[in-house]
């Protein structure tokens, strides 16, 4: 048998775990060139709720099919001579025990110390962060960057490499706990409470102006930023997770665009699949050997414990890279 | 006696030529390194309103102060080396007969067939489209361009530059007139007229998307635009007129940031005096020689109709540079 997690609805609002079922699919059967994977960690992320909302950079999940979701497999059958049984994998393999999936699509793991540090470190939230931070956003030694959603997995490695760069790093995180968190234990040099007045805060924190603003989550944020940033200051548009959990988003940020052009504004949209990985995947093995980089990891254990997990990292409720390890 | 026209009010929502009155200055007199300098031309631009408004990159103008403006004007009395009586320059003298400008901020005016010419071909308008287009847009030939308030003093410079480029050029403007004279007497390729359904005119008129957007209006045209961009189309973000004439600016479009992310889009704001400006001046000399550049103008006559013509151009009523001689 092969347990599965399947969309029941589209939510008209905010997304419920009730928005899921669990059905037990057959074993699938690898066709050539396809692999037959068993799944060890499914990574959690904001996007999987975008997903649901409409289609993006992807078309819409479809209702009664498996949740959509990339996850660290290992290989049970390979038909294709570039793998191997018992090799780890990256596949969009879905919310489900068992999957098949297409060789070609599949990224051979390297060994790692703990397995889930390909998620953590080595996984899309980090290349994420290391494309969005010096690839787009050119952040430099002497800049000032705000990172929204700094507690999550793209936000702590976003503050931990500009710290390596040099920048001073602001995060903008829910509670007081989270932001003391940040400061204390990932090195930040000051977080904001986005339930408190962020137009304070970011006075407070930022007086100068903002050059770089990693945004994680649009909305009132984004616009508190956007009246922040610095003339010629650049805003890397990466994600925009208050508006997903919901329906339609509602009217952009005030400022926009007026603010882009009085600031002399570059704000730019990417996806880090459209980018190269050897390099950063090289910066942040070595940032990690070198203790410059700590995993910052949510495990939760079951299959079943996804659709929570997915309401859960929506709510803020975790810190750091978000997965589940599938028993 | 200086005839002048002061700024009575901050208009609380659109701008009214009773927010302005007309005043009796005295002539001023020129100190050391200034000039003395007669109006001969106003530049009437939509962003005067913005100055009104609140401060941009500029300070908000005063209550009871000269509307501040740019014109090309005579020196009358120099106290610089560097200027002779009868000399033509361009600077920020506004809304009135006499003005006592610094040498330094005044831009000697090369001979030209037309005094007019240095506004419409030479001035602002037509370097912000030279900017916008090839250095900000980095516009190429098989690029589809899309340009709002496309019949304006920007806008008619950006439709021409962008077909010597040789890219496919679609306008948006204010009624069908005006649509049809974009295309049949400026050579753009297609024209939407803003107050019928844009949607439907962008899915009719680039049906596989925009690669650049010269954004002139912001607002739900900006927002149209958006939904229509290609992935990793560019947005020049020139100016929000539609913003500008009103109270406080509403939320802005739907979509941002979410679109910039998933389409990759990258927004970038500019400002004319930030570049410079001796290539995009010997383009511009060369594409009117070779009758490639046509000069688009309304002139409207006497100081005393500077307000309403400001009142006019936020309304979309010309077509081309606006602006007023001063007898």
């Amino acid at each position: 048998m092969n347990r599965q997690i399947k969309l029941a609805r589209f939510p008209a609002d905010k997304l419920s775990a009730n928005d899921f079922f669990i059905a037990n699919g057959k074993v699938p059967e690898p066709g050539p060139g396809q692999l037959l994977v068993r799944t060890q960690l499914i990574s959690i992320d904001a996007a999987n709720r975008a997903w649901i909302q409409g289609s993006t950079y992807r078309s819409v999940i479809g209702k009664g099919t498996v949740m959509a979701g990339l996850a660290i497999s290992e290989v049970v059958v390979s038909n294709s001579p570039a793998f191997r049984t018992g090799d780890l994998v990256l596949a969009e393999s879905g919310w489900q025990q068992l999957a098949v999936v297409d060789a070609a699509s599949a990224i051979k793991q390297p060994p790692v110390a703990e397995i889930t540090h390909l998620l953590s470190v080595y996984g899309t939230s980090s290349l994420t962060a290391h494309i969005g931070l010096l690839t787009i956003g050119q952040l430099k030694a002497d800049d000032t960057l705000v990172v929204s959603a700094a507690a999550g997995s793209v936000g702590t490695a976003v503050g931990q490499i500009a710290k390596i760069v040099g920048a001073r790093v602001i995060g903008i995180a829910g509670g007081q706990e989270k932001c003391a968190w940040l400061v204390e234990e990932l090195g930040f040099d000051g977080a904001i409470d986005y339930r408190d007045n962020i137009s304070l805060g970011l006075r407070h924190e930022v007086p100068d102006g903002i050059d770089v603003y990693f945004d994680n989550v649009g909305g009132e944020v984004f616009e508190r930023c956007l009246f922040a940033m610095k003339d010629y200051g650049r805003i890397v548009c990466c994600g925009a997770v208050s508006l997903y959990d919901g329906p339609k988003p509602p009217s952009g940020p005030r400022g926009v665009p007026g603010l882009i052009v009085t600031k002399r504004l570059t704000l730019q949209g990417f996806i880090v699949t459209d980018h190269g990985i050897a390099q950063p995947l090289e910066d942040l093995r070595r940032w990690v050997s070198e203790g410059k980089f700590r995993p910052v990891e949510a495990v939760i254990e079951g299959l079943d414990a996804a659709p929570q997990a997915l309401v859960d990292q929506l709510a803020g409720a975790n810190r750091g890279k978000c997965m589940v390890r599938v028993n």
